[in-house]
């Protein structure tokens, strides 16, 4: 399977906790492997996602990195390519069907978005040119890339809910 | 095409402006008509929305109900059906693809929603049994449901962004 690192650039600790939060979540939830900090450093967030991972299992990590371009050069080195999600972009929903192999970085912008960004990345997609959120775009953008695979990944955790038409199952005890 | 109104449930004023801001944009961007606000009432949100659809096209509202189990039995008097996007349903993927046809209200939570709900829709749905965000569950369920072709809605609004490789291409004036 495609290896997805999400990275959050210029996180606002107040004004983007929340949002910021349902990204990494959301990355974590939809198959990708680990998620980055960029912006104001906020340990809270690294700590509650760390949490959901503790209980609802899987390897998803998030780390805090002060320097994105550092970063983002670092990982071209290594070969991974960097897509920017961002409503000025391209349709991704062309893009995403070429990405079934490869590592790639995938950039979520929250604020403005510094120009250089656009100029170092390998493709600049927007999933619709309308504003909406950048969750919903993420969200969307990991199910193309994965085609839907990821709704069937298994977590391992100590929490599980078992599906079901009206109510709330959760099964809790040792790793499931 | 299918006929989708957003009820975004619980809303709570501080808690929650950001996200449901996301909800009703993401709704806006992704194909729904309609958006109703449920919770506390706020208004700035309704206008919010209401500005972007002002600049950026399409028909889509938002409105403030203060009576949800009122709003959907009304709703499903007209014969509307009424979905819950919730972690603890069955899995949506199945259920999206009967979804072609009839007009749906779509129930996305905030904080804890009432036992009653779950027994008085029409399905209980979760996009994964993990936790992460209603704004990416929402816009997966749409990007289901309409099959990718909200992709291609045209909003005809006084700014329209022309999609570039690397750079930002916005078009102002008029209607487009």
């Amino acid at each position: 399977m495609v290896k997805i690192c999400v990275l959050r650039l210029g996180h606002r600790k107040i004004r983007d906790q929340r949002i910021t939060t349902h990204v990494f979540l959301a990355a974590r939830a939809l198959g990708a492997i680990e998620g980055v900090l960029c912006g104001e450093k906020d340990l809270p967030i690294v700590k509650t996602v760390e949490s959901v991972g503790r209980q609802w299992g899987g390897d998803f990590k998030v780390k805090y990195e002060k320097n994105w371009k550092r970063f983002l050069k670092s990982r071209k080195k290594q070969g991974w390519k960097v897509v920017h999600l961002t409503m000025y972009g391209e349709d991704f929903s062309k893009k995403t069907k070429e990405m079934d192999k490869g590592n790639w970085v995938v950039v979520v912008g929250s604020g403005k978005v510094p120009f250089e960004l656009y100029k170092m990345v390998d493709c600049n997609l927007a999933v619709t040119n309308q504003p909406h959120s950048e969750v919903a775009a993420l969200a969307m953008f990991l199910d193309r890339v994965f085609k839907g695979r990821e709704l069937g990944l298994e977590f391992g955790g100590r929490i599980k809910i078992v599906p079901d038409k009206c109510g709330k199952v959760v099964v809790r005890g040792k790793n499931h």
